[in-house]
């Protein structure tokens, strides 16, 4: 059986494929994004390929610009033609829940500005139904009253800490909490719900958002499946 | 005619009499809360006053602390019993709009955690309809790609800049754009579109919010409107 490394290298290099000379490629963050970003500074140092990167997080900008990838901000591109980034869960509608690497924000405004977006995951990524924790990005002041308020509606919070017990701040300077949900409620309803909230900047449910999902499955075959979303915005 | 400075004066010294011995008190921002803050910190100082006072700015903790008032974090009190704010302009259905002195989101966080929310106003921020500018409160990444998003919905957006030109900074260290609608829509409507948008962080409209709205008069008398909201959140 292949281990999960293997899956995610397997993925990471076969997403790396759809990026062609000339093109803007959102680089999303992540373990297995990093297998797509070792391609991309390999072709761009040895084949030429001329790319213009455009990060989802400040260590996605650091780790490709040091591989040599030219890496440009949102706000100075025309255009972006395609991201590829991963997720922590997808369900059979597509929709995913993204944000255990804290890059949820940037994930999601780089996502909104591209033409294309192809999410590259391992097999055990994929589930009938989102289970996973849901990250919500939040701005400090009041945090703790909208911690409460969240504790209220029966979402079960957790706060996002660092390895020193203090509060994870994003690449946008807000907190993290983790609503640990019994049973997922329909996704755009909560979504709706959570943004509309008070002091929430953000949440990780990503719906309607994708173009395209690479699966790397345990018997190191590659499954595609292509989705229609609907513009986001 | 009695100006401008001396109705805010006048709605500003009313307003100060609400507040109790003991109450934990939301300070709002703005030149007609100023007037607030200085009637409570002579009561702090001369009749011996005790109360907390929770900012809306960090301008408003700066001057409030200045004049002696205990200023504490919205998360270092378990409650807020009043919060005395201004307005931008108001409505005949008590729907307001704010955020013209930049403190939209800090106002908006202390006002859904009070029980209780008086706007202080003259004359002239009231109208049958809003049709003051909306200033929106922006996540800096993706920033312009965001703008460009607001102008292709017509909603005529510029940048508010700061004396130098540089776009201003939120107390949340974030970017503001101003709306300028022709015509404003169902505001509940425009509410839930923008805070939707991925990089809103919030908007101006301040909806089934206020339960008191007191008015200085050209004639130097007061009004006084009881607004019934319903809960924001």
């Amino acid at each position: 059986m292949t281990d999960q490394t293997s899956l995610k290298k397997l993925a990471g290099y076969r997403a790396a494929e759809l990026v062609e000379d000339g093109m803007v490629v959102g680089i999303g963050s992540g373990s297995t994004i990093a297998y797509v970003i070792e391609v991309l500074g390999k072709r761009v140092a040895e084949d030429g390929l001329k790319i213009k990167g455009v990060p989802t997080s400040d260590k996605t900008r650091r780790t490709a610009a040091k591989l040599g990838i030219p890496m440009h901000n949102v706000d100075d591109v025309d255009h972006i033609d395609i991201t590829i980034d991963g997720a922590d869960q997808i369900d059979e509608n597509f929709a995913a829940i993204k944000g255990g690497g804290a890059a949820l924000l940037w994930e999601k405004i780089v996502a909104v500005n591209s033409k294309r977006n192809v999410w590259v995951v391992d097999g055990s990524k994929l589930s009938d139904h989102l289970t996973h924790y849901l990250p919500v990005e939040i701005i400090p002041y009041g945090a703790d009253q909208l911690f409460k308020r969240l504790e209220v509606k029966g979402y079960k919070p957790t706060w996002r800490l660092d390895q020193n017990g203090n509060p994870v701040r994003t690449d946008s300077a807000n907190y993290l909490i983790d609503l640990h949900l019994n049973k997922m409620p329909d996704p755009f309803t909560l979504g709706r719900e959570l943004t509309s909230m008070v002091g929430v900047v953000e949440h990780g449910l990503f719906l309607n958002v994708v173009d395209q999902v690479i699966v790397g499955r345990e018997d190191e075959s590659i499954d595609i499946f292509d989705a229609h979303p609907l513009p986001l915005v």
